[in-house]
């Protein structure tokens, strides 16, 4: 059919097998500034009950945002909330008065500390749902977490909503958590302490993906955003740990040109970074890439010249931010990192990494997310990417801490299945994971091991066979691998009575 | 119901409304190269007939990726393809006879020169869909086109698709328009000439997206892929209308600190640029933000400290190409410049932008697309996504060239509306859109206007009444708005017999 569309032209809406709208018009865009109040804001994305509203987790314990969020949310007279952080700290105690007045009544989130303690003890309506920083990701994209109001916690944004965490009084790091919230959710509302003149350079997440723009008076609390310094233990059992480590890395011939590394910022894995460090001088090798969260100790070897490029999806401390501030390198959102439903993870290119537990079992699993008394105290973070990503995946512990048996014959909670789990460095040993027949054989003359049941043994001989938690039936927590299958369910904890 | 996952542990897999999967097992993911040749790479990605292919136009008339893709195809006995090009050049012309063959079929994207030529007078089956940089981002993101192999040509890669076009001796600028297609395409095979260390730095399509990367002898021809230097023109009548425009923005009151503006890569834009980058040391004002295609006239303004930052989603001559390769600066993606279904786009903030034009008609209807005679030459671009955007669109041409009148009574084809543009600065005076009451408001006390009507009969006057093109009924080509809408159509040109 022919119709004259809005230019005044003849068009065909229909040629072939395809169909065309005409032309109904053309108006100027334009600049018009996103700026507004909380309340606003939130009103304008038609916040109402039932509502999922998501943040991230980057000021850490100096976390203002969360909080004055869920303020304004009850003061708007909303509840039944689902809240969909990437993680709680123990700033985020008012999350518990918040459950308590029926305004958060669901969590997809990890949990840290405070919080994780009294859902550990009180249900929920529904579990909380762990996923590892790569599961959520992939979770928020393929919409199984669908979220209503992304809030992104800014410290520097322009009117418009391109926005970073690297400048101002409350830089943090990159907002790498969020980039899939603000592509994903309903509405976006970006949340800044300080306003930059447009536009703002560096822009972790663009304006193309944020409703509005709102001026709170501080985000957060530098000096618990970052830690000033990291400090390597002085323990040292812990320091022989990181040693051996690295001297497994090297035995099985991960430690040469090119290679890629990660580790966490516990004491343990910093100097197993360091030490790693010392050992490029040594061999005289120049590492590929290091990965992960970033560290005074990353930099140190990157200035040395011993790693080629530093990916990085968070900064642990106030040394990382300045670097990354006067260059931005190669930042590394979460999806980038660990999104399991993309073609790949640059987790996927690590040649080694050294991991955390709080407990491990004979079967090589491992738990992170609860105390031994089956408290939730903990998230999963990328524990369960990296594992899975990474040639030789190394967990560093102690086999028991004061009178806990940290290797024992079954964990409290599956974080990370013992399939993905290749050696277990403590105190007293080191277990390579049977199923690694080839590290088994490249190590054989130089690394000495040691079966996995008798470093519990050990552990048992020290501290007696652990009590089981007292746990009622609710679930309380649900852990995900990060396709999205159910790994745990975490149980209630029952109350002591005094 | 209760049931033991792969991990051993008992799970529920429905609580309340909530159904979950059992943990199935993990698996190693690990790093494994996706370097392959081109046949396999594209039988990986199940190519048969019928299918859509997609490419970006970075490597400009220097590009050998399209022909050798084409090529591959056709030895591999495939035909019926419709290709989303961004942009072909003369460089293309073999693609006339992959049309002749039945190879290609069917094609959503910008022709420039020959094959544009040859489709006007050889209709293909379908017509060619015509849309800006910002529509045909919105109509793959909508899935309104949607490509089953996304080519995209890098100046270098990593074995893992991080690649970029910074990089290596076939450098071209950043990858901005295959970003929107590596996200959205069924599969996605990066082609490059120059492999590196993983992970590649920078890197503007991410391994997350890519399936295959195959290495050819050489992307493309340096010498034709960017040009060595733009040259200002030194046509004195072109440089008043240049002047012209600079005047006509200080009149509006848009010159001040803060200002963003964008200009193309015609002799009369460059010589605009020039002109306001003098007007900034005059007034001593302190731009905000260059945006658009990158040249050295820009870099200029910014090397003297009177522009703060420069958005840029492409560069147009080598000095450009070093210069970013130095400084990444703020790239942005076509997405983050243009697309419509966005929540803001970089477009929107333009105070100014200065554009060309092939015809101008009386109700301010701009024409890129086609030639006088009709022949569709020409790619939209973003003419239409910042003539939407900026406050203050210009177009600047002679009201004739030779014997053709540009200035007429109704252009040959509608590229962009006059809704959206506000002045037309010409040789022979300016004239300003009688909808925009606002700007003739603030220049009446200092810039000349003429009614448009009246720059068309001074075109006249000299020319003749130009005759009507010799088109026949089919239709060769569809002119979309970046809303997806049809704002025209190109019918074909009846070839003169000999």
């Amino acid at each position: 059919m022919k119709v004259q569309n809005a230019a005044g032209r003849m068009v065909e809406t229909t040629i072939g097998d395809m169909t065309f709208t005409p032309f109904s018009g053309a108006r100027k865009y334009g600049f018009s500034s996103k700026l507004t109040t909380f309340e606003k804001a939130l009103r304008n994305c038609l916040l109402k009950n039932g509502m999922t509203i998501s943040f991230h987790h980057q000021l850490r314990n100096g976390d203002f945002v969360v909080n004055q969020t869920l303020t304004t949310i009850k003061d708007l007279g909303i509840k039944d909330i689902r809240i969909a952080q990437t993680a709680l700290f123990t700033v985020h105690k008012p999350v518990i008065d918040f459950i308590k007045d029926g305004v958060i009544t669901r969590i997809e989130g990890s949990l840290n500390d405070t919080v994780g303690d009294y859902i550990s003890k009180h249900p929920l309506k529904s579990p909380v749902i762990l996923r590892s920083h790569g599961g959520r990701w992939g979770a928020v994209k393929t919409g199984e977490l669908s979220i209503d109001i992304a809030i992104i916690a800014a410290s520097a944004s322009d009117e418009q909503g391109n926005c970073t965490g690297l400048l101002g009084d409350s830089a943090f790091g990159p907002i790498s958590y969020s980039q899939i919230d603000a592509m994903k959710a309903k509405h976006v509302i970006v949340v800044t302490d300080t306003i930059v003149d447009y536009p703002c350079k560096p822009q972790e997440i663009q304006e193309r993906y944020v409703d509005y723009v709102v001026q709170i008076d501080r985000i957060g609390d530098p000096n618990q955003i970052a830690s000033g310094s990291l400090n390597i233990t002085d323990d040292s059992e812990k320091l022989n740990i990181a040693h051996q480590c690295v001297d497994l890395m090297d035995a099985t011939g991960l430690i040469k040109d090119g290679m890629v590394f990660q580790s966490g910022a516990g004491g343990i894995s910093l100097a197993a970074i360091k030490y790693l460090g010392e050992r490029f001088e040594e061999k005289n090798v120049v590492a590929g890439c290091a990965t992960g969260g970033l560290t005074k100790y990353i930099i140190d070897i990157y200035k040395a010249g011993r790693v080629k490029k530093i990916y990085y999806s968070q900064v642990f401390d106030t040394e990382s931010i300045h670097f990354i501030q006067n260059d931005l390198g190669l930042p590394a959102d979460i999806g980038h990192y660990a999104d399991p439903t993309s073609k790949g993870r640059t987790a996927d290119s690590l040649d080694a990494v050294v991991l955390g537990a709080t407990e491990v079992d004979v079967h090589y699993n491992v738990n992170v997310n609860t105390h031994s008394d089956g408290r939730l105290l903990h998230g999963i973070g990328g524990h369960q990417d990296t594992a899975a990503g990474a040639d030789l995946t190394i967990i560093t512990t102690p086999i028991f801490r004061k009178t806990n048996p940290i290797v024992r014959e079954k964990v409290t909670t599956i974080t990370t299945p013992g399939s993905v789990i290749d050696a277990i460095v403590t105190n007293r040993g080191i277990a390579i994971n049977p199923i690694r027949t080839d590290i088994l054989e490249k190590i054989k003359n130089t690394i000495p091991i040691i079966p996995i049941q008798e470093l519990k043994n050990m552990a048992y001989d020290v501290t007696g066979t652990p009590r089981e938690p007292s746990l009622g039936e609710d679930i309380i927590g649900i852990i995900k691998w990060f396709d999205g299958t159910i790994l745990d369910m975490v149980r209630v904890v029952k109350e002591e009575k005094p």
